[in-house]
């Protein structure tokens, strides 16, 4: 048996693994980045993103439902707030749309989910499952992906304003609210697993969702990769720019 | 209301899915039958399939608990004996395990599955997920497939002899015994299937059922032929030949 990680090598653990495995070290990060995309590539990405997002307010919605006080499923429920808004045409999955739209896409195409890549539903549905089926603590360390998104969003917005002129600030208008959103989620949900995971198995329990988490992000990018990237190996029935 | 397919046009309908999705039109299928990989793209291949079939049984086994009568439940439980067998050391995932060991592999680090792709992973386990979460129906049209396997096996283990010096008949063994029971579970799943479909809705819900299990198939090639056959994009932690 390991011993007991101290606080401060815990979080430095959980740090390494978005350091080693978050995906912004992937190469189509890089391409979209860049300017390195055409059109429908970078289409491709936001229609395909869009199943992650649509999952997200579910997988949260799930957490709630699992959370033992009204203390903690108050302040989960911000996250269902934020992505659903209060009211129609709010909340972040409403932006994405709107990005979708600012590209060019078909609202109805995109949020029937149709033209997805069946990689692309497989690994952010293995999200949804992964939330309901495992610890409560899992569920919630597997949201850690947060702690590193504040980076690769102001390099994402500035990189692409500057490389595609079919992109706008407007169009981009999510990522301007999920650079407050994620730090305080990443923030109470980080606090939470320093107090909750108490014995070295739960350490290691939070290490391996956060590792998880970053392979279900990891071949979403993977998957447009191959799809889009390469030539001619989009799959049956997907998307075709 | 589109109007319920004559009992031919339904099966002819399943039988397209396979002529246009199954992945025997895939291009990692064509190269690995025409000897055209080398020994660790094969043993990757192998090992990230494993998943596959060792979630075989498992999704088995929930369509097993959820079959109404003895006599459906006694019919579907063939399945489990084929794969999990009557004593240790038989049944089909064992012979997966002989074509693994003939390659080479450590069939520890098989069984763990920590080197298989994640993307190997969260297909095979939707596959697990789809079963469990939608109608009996579709569950049991989803195994379909089999309709279609008999001619890819026979190719493949043809192939397979003729290409690569490192396969022999013995660790293809698993494939003899599919050639058998393929057909005979395919036959009852797709009567099944003909006769319990009542509405078109049922009908377009069994085809849609039997798309995502090519969706499965196809994506498993996808993330094998990105990872193994382009270069340089073996995802973090998964099995490097």
């Amino acid at each position: 048996m390991s011993a007991l990680l101290s606080r401060g090598e815990f979080e430095a653990r959980l740090r390494a693994v978005g350091a080693e495995r978050y995906h912004s070290l992937h190469p189509f990060h890089r391409l979209l980045h860049d300017g390195k995309l055409n059109k429908g590539q970078v289409q491709a990405w936001a229609l395909n993103r869009y199943i992650y997002q649509a999952r997200i307010p579910v997988k949260d919605a799930i957490i709630v439902s699992r959370l033992p006080t009204a203390d903690l499923r108050r302040t989960w429920r911000v996250r269902l707030e934020d992505h659903d808004g209060n009211a129609p045409g709010e909340g972040g999955l409403e932006r994405w749309l709107k990005l979708t739209d600012g590209l060019g896409l078909d609202r109805k195409v995109v949020a029937s989910e149709a033209q997805a890549l069946p990689a692309t539903v497989f690994a952010a549905d293995a999200y949804v499952h992964f939330v309901r089926d495992r610890t409560v603590l899992e569920a919630i360390a597997s949201s850690l992906t947060e702690m590193f998104s504040p980076t690769i969003i102001a390099e994402r917005v500035e990189g692409m304003l500057r490389g595609y002129d079919f992109v706008s600030k407007e169009t981009l208008s999510y990522f301007n609210a999920r650079m407050t959103q994620a730090p305080r989620d990443a923030d109470f949900a980080l606090n939470y697993c320093l107090e909750m995971a108490s014995t070295r198995a739960e350490q290691d329990a939070c290490i391996a969702a956060l590792i998880f988490k970053c392979n279900v992000l990891w071949s979403m990018l993977d998957a447009l990769h191959h799809a889009y990237v390469e030539p001619g190996h989009v799959p049956p029935g997907a998307f075709k720019p």
